[in-house]
């Protein structure tokens, strides 16, 4: 698999780690993914024999871009520019996530496909705007778009959901989807600190942003709601379907009178009955679906299997990375069952 | 695909109810398994051009054994000698588990193996006895072995452990296997039953057998424990491998105590650095692993993508039968893709 690499920060730069330590193997199957170009915004670095992923990290490291690289470097070539110009089975698109108009991901995922490359993508802002859209593209142009890592970084939510739960009709899902958010009304609940100064002790550990307001706001958890609700329960939608309400409005009263019953505040993303929502809503401790600190959980009501919760670490450079690889693996096997 | 089931109990019933309401369909894919052959322990009903699994219902309800039926009944018949007599694809052994020599389960799928049949079971028995033999068989006939339902009932605990987790090393995995001992612990824990009083309301509530001494004792958690280590972490082991210790010995002053700590007792069944193990353990309440009542949950050690539980339901009889039906899509699908 000759694979183009777009995007080039935490998640690109695991990937990169990863298969440089030899091939990635699990289940059995050794896949050996051959990156042919690597683009991030200062241009890009282009061999189409193939790169050293270890190069190419050491230049990015020492230069700040990808496209220092003396011999193979290209400054200032975009990655739209790159995908008209490579020859390559694949597109590992790692740019980051832009709600607004999903750019540039979005026309990179298009062109690529365009150009009947498989897509693996970790970027929530294309998925959210135009999944139904760009899944009819995939299709159309007979290649696959795979994106794994946009829920719950390693956790398998999205494979649980559809593959894991086969053969049952999914009624319902609902889920915390947010690690941020779920950091900050765990230490509002455990520690009692009112929600500025959770938010601060998260920014301080780097579990939020400087500009949080897309985790505060329930728009992270959004995006990967509509993912859920298109892929596993094969729903139509987008982020303008989905109601949002973020945990700004959360006072600590609320979380103490929530704790004296038994329950928690938690920024819950549910999708029952064709309706999707993101709103703080209270759990019961009891539920298996309430995880604390950074956790992200997601329970699928399954007929006939019930509910099946699965929980994990919702993110992560290299968590988020062994996403992409399984992605990876999946569509090598899917093209060798097509073409044999 | 031809299918002949042997044994009819829950899971075999609720089996053959799904697939009398049509097809059964997830992910797009449709399957419409006919079933040729069903056998009891008071004989066999078979027809080559396939059963009505309706009438086969009826037949067992009114008369106690599907070898009651008029036409193609067969009293008496083995579930041997069914397999040696009959022409079909797939094996669905759903016959109860005995693990002191895993038969009548074991021979039937050997019988079918060698026979070239794929077999689903559902039956622990010959697995925790002989899973690498088992599997090796199956590989030399070109057919395929799958037992989803075995651990988790419908909760895809097997699933996500291998293919979920595709592209990570499992480093170790740790779990509550058994609903029956797990709603002891729970309601000693939380009304303060005694172990035998707790354990005779999980009798009268249909959770524990009359003789519950296979669940108190940790044996069925060992078995599912082996068959988790074989398939997810490619260990070859067995049941003798396993050191089991049973709940029959813990006391309610120690689940208080535990209590008062922030922990519960639970009956833990692990694999970590090639050790098999079964006993009671403290569990913080914290621990997402820690669920209540009747639930199962596992916890798989994944490097990269961290820890990753699985919550479900851990039997049942429709449930088991939604794993049956995830194992069919399976074996048609990977069957399509040796054909092709």
């Amino acid at each position: 698999l000759r694979v183009v690499v777009i995007g080039f920060g935490s998640v690109g730069q695991a990937f990169l780690r990863m298969i440089s330590e030899g091939g990635v193997s699990s289940s059995g199957l050794w896949i050996h993914p051959r990156v042919v170009a690597v683009a991030d915004s200062g241009g890009a670095v282009v061999d189409e024999k193939g790169l050293n992923p270890r190069e190419v990290l050491e230049v990015k490291r020492r230069e700040g871009s990808v496209a220092a690289d003396p011999v193979h470097g290209r400054p200032g070539l975009t990655g739209l520019e790159l995908l008209r110009d490579v020859e390559a089975e694949v597109l590992v698109e790692v740019t980051p996530t832009n709600i607004r108009d999903g750019e540039p991901g979005l026309s990179h995922v298009r062109e690529a496909l365009r150009r009947r490359f498989h897509v693996v993508t970790t970027n929530k802002g294309p998925l959210a705007l135009a999944l139904p859209a760009l899944m009819e593209l995939a299709e159309y142009n007979g290649v696959q778009l795979r994106f794994s890592g946009t829920v719950g970084g390693g956790t398998p939510i999205l494979d649980l959901g559809r593959e894991g739960l086969f053969g049952n009709r999914i009624e319902g899902v609902r889920g915390i989807l947010n690690g941020t958010t779920n950091y900050i009304l765990t230490r509002m609940a455990e520690a009692g600190l009112p929600l500025d100064e959770a938010l601060r002790e998260a920014q301080a550990l780097g579990y939020a942003e400087a500009d949080p307001s897309y985790d505060l706001e329930g728009l992270d958890s959004a995006c990967k709601l509509v993912i859920i609700a298109n892929w596993v329960m094969r729903m139509e939608s987008s982020l303008g379907d989905v109601k949002v309400e973020g945990i700004s409005d959360v006072t600590l009263d609320q979380v103490r009178r929530a704790e004296a019953e038994g329950m928690r505040v938690k920024l819950v993303a549910s999708a029952v009955e064709g309706r999707l929502e993101v709103k703080p809503e209270l759990v019961s401790r009891r539920d298996p679906m309430c995880v604390d600190g950074t956790l992200n959980a997601v329970t699928y009501r399954a007929e006939p299997a019930g509910e099946v919760t699965v929980i994990g670490r919702g993110a992560g450079g290299s968590e988020t990375a062994s996403a992409i690889i399984r992605d990876l693996a999946k569509i090598r096997m899917e093209a060798a069952k097509l073409i044999a």
